[in-house]
């Protein structure tokens, strides 16, 4: 199910100006989805329901299983995931509910098969370590360019602002939107409880529509800019990453790194910038 | 190390009103920690540093691993870490830096031992799954009581506010406040990038301190309620937790199950109940 994410209602008691009142509120959906690699169990991952197929790919993608379209043969999903996919054999006759198994193609190259389970969350980004060393982090620096406005930066974080009210009734979501550096149209947005599964989304929508590296592309996310993000930023080959709120510590090495812009506090008409500023003109 | 989260400073260009100004900014310190069980690779956790055996403890308490302070027989850290600790056995002239080994007492009783790995992030909590059976959730029903006023709640954001202004100057850390239900004093606070690794240092303190569980305290949370920090407040029997933010339909339904009192939006003098209500009067 891709679109508008769920928020189911639920009766509350608020307590405002001194008093107790009786209340309906909308949640950000969240559940488990158990991502299995060849019918193989190999993580939970808490998200909200919605673009699963998305998740699995862009997760795969950035743990390097997957690195290319063409690698992957088919993905099993339940029917009541509503699940459909235009680029992709999709299959819903097998699966529970909040399950998804991504089929790889037999002996489809590239890839690395992940020596054990790995486990996320709605915030985790180094799925796949059981060691400092083993963090995924053999990606090729990111090449020169784009050029972009700093104006042109101010307006992203509005427009994904926006968007935002537009979708989540729920203030407990997160949002990944992706821009063009050219002209700054929004060209995709995912939302979700935990941001990396958006960004994840992101990459996975891109990965199906075949757009992968998204050179010339600039990612704005709502919250932090944590290590994981940028890290999947990086493996999705995107130049210039801005947060809403503030980056950390290894984030930013990570970022200068490879050569990604990584911005931070991007709103009330500013912005910081951590890493590769040559981008920003 | 404990105390105040290290926050290194880089520099860094800011845009402001228009105009470039080179600045110096301090950042969240977030970095890679792994933690072994008995000498074996079990996990790696993005944390801020600081507090390191209390993360551990915390984490293996939430995962059941742990279940007193006696089955933890010492604990070897890196000499950099600079980590002490007068509740338990501490060696730090094996390990590399950014790696805490708890070793357990032979035959200790008690605990599960991980069937696996489990991972982790600055934002993790559901380790120790790879599938959704495996969420650890065999936990008792917390006892009813204590009774909280809800003008004291209203004034526990702002004592947790005013404690984070005091210690983050980075904007890029999440706080847990551990209160007394009676009278609304701080006993505890624990900063992270990550707001689940704040709540198991609260947590992994607390066990140190023989204060398990923690009935008759509250827990205040930056930011959003998940799933990770009701499943991680029951673990530890702490019957209310109030987030800043929005909580997630997992978390309702998590705390509903325990009967944990979850409120949300904690924040401008109101706040949402969302389970339990009958510990507010």
């Amino acid at each position: 199910m891709n679109g508008r994410p769920q928020a189911p209602e639920v009766a509350i008691r608020r307590w405002s100006a001194g008093a107790w009142q009786e209340a309906g509120d909308r949640l950000a959906a969240e559940e488990p989805l158990e991502l299995l690699l060849d019918g193989s169990p190999l993580s939970v991952v808490m998200r909200t329901p919605g673009s699963d197929i998305e998740l699995a790919l862009g997760l795969l993608w950035a743990e390097r299983v997957v690195t290319e379209r063409a690698q992957v043969r088919e993905v099993l999903v339940s029917a009541e995931s509503g699940e459909e996919e235009a680029a992709l054999p999709v299959r819903a006759d097998l699966l529970e509910s909040n399950r998804v198994d991504v089929r790889l193609a037999a002996g489809g190259g590239g890839g690395r098969r992940p020596e054990r389970s790995f486990l996320s969350s709605s915030a985790c980004g180094v799925c796949g370590a059981t060691t400092v060393e083993s963090l995924a982090l053999d990606f090729a620096p990111l090449a020169p360019g784009p050029s972009v406005r700093p104006a042109l930066l101010l307006e992203l974080a509005g427009r994904l602002r926006e968007r935002q009210r537009l979708f989540d009734q729920t203030g407990g979501l997160h949002a990944a939107g992706l821009f063009s550096a050219a002209d700054g149209e929004l060209e995709l947005l995912r939302e979700d409880v935990g941001r990396h599964n958006a960004v994840d989304k992101v990459v996975g929508r891109s990965l199906l529509d075949d757009r992968l590296p998204l050179t010339g592309r600039l990612l704005v996310v709502s919250g932090r800019g944590g290590y994981e993000i940028v890290q999947k930023a990086v493996a999705a080959g995107i130049p210039l990453v801005a947060a809403v709120g503030a980056p950390s510590s290894l984030a930013v090495a990570t970022a200068r790194r490879f050569g990604l812009t990584l911005v931070g506090f991007l709103r009330d008409g500013r912005f910081n910038v951590y890493s590769a500023p040559e981008r920003l003109t």
